[in-house]
């Protein structure tokens, strides 16, 4: 069956602020050794499995024209941009319809475009183990990653080891973030994976399941789907998803659908979730620390230097993070990442739209 | 009798960098919450006790156009551009034989530029006491500053409590930096103060004192004195200047002569001696933070910034310094502000001298 792919990147990502701007979130930059794009990174990954041409790219008209900068491969018609967020559900949808579209029926892989995997081939092997999966009747396959701590920012898949399809373990319940001792608990009992929020399911299947569990976001779905390619097709689109609930797809379908499989294996995954992520993600030097500008350190370690060509000179500094850019520069110290946003926040209350 | 002024202003202080840079050193920065930079404030300050036509500038070529433009009422021949640095004794040498051609005779003073003086009319009472002693005889006079800690960084002098002229102590002995247990046994004696570099005396006196102890320099300051006013004068200027032996008034002549009196007196004195003088000198919030510019602090505490327009935002910090500027921004723990000038130094190494 032919394999198409939704890669969703409409988030606004604050949590790589100054760097990331509302103009340019996380999934528009070079957050890795390498140069390319989180979300250039994503397409390479999946063009192994899916041709350029059934990749479709879900975001919104402010992204639009960097997704085109960043892929000039990919064909126009394939950015599809939600005229308001509504969270992960109506966004899947409307991939869903275009994917039906063009296509009888066809695998639809889900993914974010703002994750790190490392290993390509062995991810590539679960995407085809996942399709193995998703082709036999109505299966809902969600790629898990193994715990590897108590995390309270995920949510948790609880599955039967004992009930296989494949290579794939039977979901026995998506589970919303824990709090820390519910994390301990799910971790230490080895019934639980993270939620990676990456989806492998066949068109019909998804539409069958939003037609069930979101009916009312199936028809105007459905009437988004009838007007592709027509001189409606914007303003049905601007009408019908403006009206949509906003919902996540785990919560609208996963928690509420049966024949969901899971499978999971180690692709050396990370959602680099925060500037600390660059500290594992990136090159360290003897001293722990990782430098990307022009930088001098003298007794600095554990340290994230992300400047430019402004000269940076730490001294004494330990588990800091400084990223510096033209107009803002930040200094956090690394257990205080989670307060990042706070900055955010006094910069919306002083409406300095400018900085956001 | 007349009274003079010499302000030396020659020095190419690195602890303030990246503020202070080779090109604007310390005694041109504003580092107060007054808006004049430190050598205004130093002119401002004595002012009333020496009219403006009689205070002169020792400093060097490359900030001659500074000190034009800070004190744009200074006679241009006031501004004495010494070739090259020789350190404090030829310096104050050739402000001397410049007071001495204008003046037969003249009482002066002789002070640094950079140094912070909160109690302006205790300040000039020194001073005038100073002056009292100075034109008895053949008196040289310093400033001694009540030491309030076991500082390493100063020299000290040693004085006779029981041997007064005027509301001077006689002076036993200048002493260079001690160690710390050294420092500690001065302070406690009650026998010491620190040395603060500020000197008043009559140019008689001190040439005097040249010629019996740096017989050398001083036919060179006669050579160079000669030419003040000729077509010769930058030429030998020049000649002799550069062959002086490099050599600080403390050494040349304060530890070797005799007839040297001391006067103290609480002023609110601070030598400026690096970014953490700033915390003590400048306005501070209720967290203890010294902010200029355009900053965020979320969960921030005594820490220094000092910024432009740039949003420099700060999350979780203690006992920090940040000084950003167009080039350069530095990020300094306030325990290692000491080491600032090995940035410095790398810098040099690697020869990127337009961050010097």
């Amino acid at each position: 069956m032919k394999k198409t792919a939704l890669i969703m990147a409409g988030g606004r990502g604050e949590r790589f602020w100054p760097k990331s701007r509302q103009n340019m979130p996380k999934q528009f930059l070079s957050l890795t050794d390498d140069d390319k794009t989180m979300i250039q990174l994503t397409v390479e990954r999946i063009l192994p499995l899916v041709d350029m041409e059934d990749i479709f790219i879900a975001t919104n008209q402010d992204y639009k024209a960097l997704v085109r900068e960043q892929l000039p491969q990919l064909p126009e018609q394939n950015i599809l941009c939600e005229p308001v967020g509504k969270n992960t559900a109506p966004c899947i949808g409307l991939g869903a319809v275009h994917i039906a579209k063009k296509y009888e029926d066809a695998l639809m892989f889900v993914l974010p475009s703002d994750h790190l995997i490392k290993m390509h081939k062995i991810f590539l092997r679960s995407l085809q183990d996942a399709c193995d999966v998703a082709e036999q009747g109505e299966n809902l396959v969600t790629i898990g990653i193994t715990p590897s701590s108590p995390e309270t920012g995920y949510g948790y898949i609880r599955f039967d080891a004992e009930h296989t399809l494949g290579r794939a373990f039977k979901v026995e319940q998506f589970v919303e973030k824990p709090n820390l001792e519910k994390a301990k608990e799910y971790l230490n009992s080895g019934l639980y994976m993270w939620n990676s929020g990456m989806f492998t399911w066949k068109v019909s299947t998804i539409l069958k399941n939003i037609q069930t569990f979101m009916p009312q976001t199936y028809d105007g779905l459905q009437r988004i789907g009838q007007a592709i390619g027509t001189e409606q097709e914007n303003e049905v689109l601007a009408r019908e998803f403006t009206a949509f609930k906003s919902e996540s797809i785990d919560y609208g379908i996963m928690e509420k659908a049966s024949n969901i499989y899971i499978l999971t294996s180690a692709f050396g995954w990370d959602d680099v979730g925060s500037w600390l992520a660059v500290g594992r993600i990136k090159k360290t030097n003897e001293l722990g620390n990782v430098v990307n500008g022009n930088a001098i350190t003298v007794d600095t370690q554990n340290t994230i230097i992300q400047g430019d060509k402004k000269l940076i000179a730490t001294v004494g500094l330990e588990n800091m993070i400084i990223v510096d850019t033209p107009d803002a520069l930040l200094v956090c110290e690394k257990d205080h990442a989670g307060e990042i946003k706070k900055v955010l926040e006094n910069l919306k209350i002083c409406n300095r739209t400018e900085y956001l």
